[in-house]
């Protein structure tokens, strides 16, 4: 068995000991061009030349959560693509949304500048009631998020392509939908997939729709959200203000407005990073399954996009 | 029956009204020194005058979680002295430390000021194992902390005086195990009541004894803490970092080293506050059992002193 790593940004040390660790009989490289024939390849952000120089690829293992950058390569026909499960990542996403969802209603930021002027201050308690979340995307990601929300009593909505029904959350489905999910919401967090039907889709009309002094929280993909039309509606007063962790262009560049616009908070794609060796465990059983010839779970679907 | 109220940086207009809708034919008046007798009072940080002026009064009601301040008052030997339930107190209680443990765990603060800087960053994330938060006190307050934690994955240690049994919390008990609690906890956070037997417990010995790299969140009183043993603990390294909520003096005096340390973190008793409409429906309630001649929930032991 031959396994090619290709990860843009990664150490590839760990992973391919780790690998190696489980499967002590195989080939397991670092990919370059003109490196033999492999069955899998474990992948975060590769260049096109790897699936032109390896067609016979079994399986195509992405170690982030989102899929959309490896879709829009031409993908060896016969190859599945495999996201990974949590690993790690769930958990991750609900601490940090709860955090920003925590420190937006308990104007803890404010109280953090007011501290650094040296005043000590106090505000008037926010009702709860008047801060209903709206999860976009009630994947793995969201689910959990949706839950997590609820522990600190916030009412939650979820917006989701099908049906989904979780346990305390008001479902809203589908386009037909979402106009009321937005109204029924004061707080977004987007956790949607990135696909041709998602891009953009943070925009004037549909930020536009939340509930008056709303809170965005991106967590997904820059490329859903319009940036100018976010700082529009932040101008405007109708949106109180914005958490972001993902851009169209990462490193942010350093003359964008984000960096420094009052109203935004930005962290540097943080929220939800892939655990090596969780990943490592993961991806192992997976070429495990699939060389006894068994399914695996989470194959994308690349119609779809996700 | 005559209601007096009397509350410390407090507006009285809607604790009166809600407290008047509630029992429309009362006298509810705000005391002032000379008020005719009264059953009952209403009160936060009241002075010694009142008790020495109503030695008839029934029932006591503190609207804020500690009584420390009140004990230490001479009190009519005929009136209890009741607490609020949770009354708000409890989720919000949680959802500030779980943005503290959050924040810390996952350096956004650090992220925080990388941004400020036009810094784009990123640390290698750390292992939740490696971060059990311990919880001082284990009444309604600490129980729901300790649950919220849990739904982040962390490891969490309880301590309490007497044996409590929490689900996934491993529990410690009074003085014999005190020492066996800090020593497994990396992030303790104090929810203590203040006591004589509690009074200065975050000390040199106790915060030394926990896990290097410790972190700690005071959320209970300022008189908990002596504030030099943290600040060398801080300078030394042992601790990492601590969020401090509470204060000997508040507001904090303006020359206090808390305001400025790099490694603390600061805010002005905002964790958990008084929620008027549900504090004043508890009292109207527990007047009202009273009244009946029923027994009525959260009496202080006032020798235990909570």
């Amino acid at each position: 068995m031959n396994i090619t790593f290709c990860c843009t940004n990664t150490d590839p040390g760990p992973w391919l000991a780790g690998l190696r660790t489980a499967f002590p009989q195989a080939d397991i490289t670092v990919w370059q061009s003109g490196a033999p024939p492999a069955d899998y390849a474990v992948v975060w952000a590769p260049p096109q030349q790897l699936f032109d120089e390896q067609p016979q690829l079994r399986g195509i293992f992405n170690i982030g959560a989102g899929v959309d950058a490896l879709l829009k390569l031409r993908l060896p026909p016969s190859a599945v693509v495999v996201r990974l499960e949590d690993a790690g990542m769930a958990v991750q996403m609900a601490e940090y949304v709860c955090q920003g969802v925590i420190r937006h209603f308990r104007d803890l930021t404010a109280y953090a500048e007011d501290v650094r002027a040296g005043r000590w201050t106090s505000y008037t308690p926010r009702q709860r009631s008047d801060f209903p979340v709206g999860v976009m995307g009630l994947g793995v990601l969201g689910a959990r998020v949706a839950q997590a929300l609820q522990q600190f009593e916030f009412p939650v909505n979820g917006w989701s392509r099908t049906p989904k029904r979780l346990p305390g959350v008001r479902g809203f489905t589908g386009a037909a939908q979402f106009h009321d999910f937005l109204a029924s919401s004061r707080v977004l967090v987007n956790l949607l997939p990135l696909t041709p039907d998602t891009a953009n889709i943070l925009n004037q009309e549909t930020l536009g729709s939340l509930q008056p002094g709303g809170y965005v929280i991106n967590v997904a993909r820059g490329a859903h959200l319009v940036d100018e039309d976010l700082l529009a509606l932040l101008d405007s007063g109708h949106l109180a203000g914005a958490l972001l962790d993902v851009f169209r262009t990462e490193p942010l560049p350093a003359d964008h407005p984000f960096w420094r616009h009052p109203k935004i908070t930005i962290t540097p794609h943080t929220s939800a990073r892939t655990l090596r060796s969780e990943s490592i465990a993961q991806i192992a059983g997976k070429i495990a399954a699939m060389q006894r010839g068994e399914a695996v779970t989470r194959i994308v679907d690349v119609g779809r996009g996700y």
